[in-house]
């Protein structure tokens, strides 16, 4: 795991729903986020409903830290990462959590970083957001600004881990073509299609230059080519032998 | 609403639970994404479960369309987005939301784009997976891969929603402080803490340049910049009257 990310708290303040501190374990156990503290606790529901939520990242929920206060929950961090939704007071100076990641994993790297979401109903205080250091809030469309607490922890932590470049995507496993490979395909292709009558010697240009335009769309992998190859060759053969017999149909 | 997002179909594949039928309706509303297809329905739960979740969304439920298959569901589209945590077959083409979705955008500029979820155990079936035109992985820790459906939904719809550009970040009300007037704070400040005792005439080079650096950290407005001009005017005035008088203290 990366330093920044183990350095990383999600403090959740005042919440009511405890099946919503079930979802955000998970969501920040997606996220490669593993450190939750309660501030304020003040859960009108069962605990049973956290667990049930956070399905297999019960070590998330079970490994917690709880504080009586907001202050004592962000004591030990070096930056203090409130998320609002609404405007008003001291509110002005938020930000996307896309545009601050990289800097605030920077501060991560060295010390505690809490990222602080507030009640179901009514966000963080005007007293909270005041001992903030930054101040992000999601990107949502006007029409539905409310985002539903998990969600918010998701998209924040997913911003965190995708920024903290700890993640890559799986490469094609096929290659790109070359250039070479794409006209012996090409060559083979204008065969097979003279052969089975689909156009003349003196339409291949004219055509080929359509199909080229096909194959040349997104990246042409070696396993795309080897494929089409092996179609213009089974055609050949099966207009020379007049049709396909299982048995015999080279591979 | 962008054309483009307004073009975007999210299509749940043979969903089990109403619950995240209803989560994944007001994910989507939250990100300016409202049209809903179910396409073979397998739902195990009421559906009051899902009016329940989509909260203030209910018209993204009301609105939205059924179709008996995957087939059926995404017929009039001219990409088919597949989302897929697994690895296997028809799987190694798959990208982040993040890398493509500009792309996909462009195309829901003038055609129906539909972003397909799968069921909640299994996902979307090989038969399926291998009609889609593109294939999407959600980045997530090697730790925990399993992310709840209306989850996906989310971090997909976000992805695209911010991608369409539809979303500017409120600008800092308070526009940055020009050099002029952070040299006039500097020297004020000189005064104040001279002043004060802090400091002589001859250690103002030193300290004043330290001063100079924190009020350099980041962006530093010209509302900054008052308020602590506000300061060294306040402890001039406060230490040649002998301390502050509630009425006579000048804003």
């Amino acid at each position: 795991m990366s330093a920044a990310l183990d350095n990383i708290r999600v403090v959740l303040v005042g919440t009511l729903y405890a099946g919503n501190v079930g979802s955000a374990a998970r969501a920040m156990a997606n996220m490669g986020i593993r450190h939750l503290r309660l501030a304020a606790s003040n859960l009108q529901s069962d605990w049973s409903e956290a667990e049930k939520m956070a399905v297999h990242a019960g070590d998330v929920l079970e490994t917690r830290e709880e504080f009586a206060t907001f202050e004592e929950a962000v004591a030990d961090c070096v930056a203090v990462v409130g998320t609002t939704a609404r405007q008003g007071l001291y509110r002005q100076h938020v930000k996307a959590p896309r545009d601050v990641a990289k800097e605030i994993l920077s501060l991560a790297e060295t010390g505690k970083v809490s990222l602080v979401f507030g009640r179901e109903d009514k966000g963080l205080l005007n007293e909270e957001v005041a001992q903030c250091t930054h101040l992000i809030r999601i990107p949502v469309d006007k029409g539905y600004t409310s985002i539903n607490l998990a969600q918010a922890v998701l998209v924040t932590c997913y911003e965190f881990f995708v920024n903290a470049g700890e993640y890559e995507m799986p490469r094609e496993k096929a290659p790109p073509a070359a250039q070479a490979q794409k006209m012996q395909l090409m060559k083979n292709w204008a065969e097979m299609l003279i052969g089975i009558g689909f156009m003349t010697e003196e339409q291949t240009d004219h055509f080929m230059q359509g199909f080229h335009r096909v194959f040349s769309r997104g990246v042409f992998t070696k396993d795309d080519a080897a494929l089409l190859l092996g179609v213009a060759r089974q055609t050949l053969w099966a207009v020379k032998h007049g049709g396909a017999v299982a048995k015999e149909v080279s591979k």
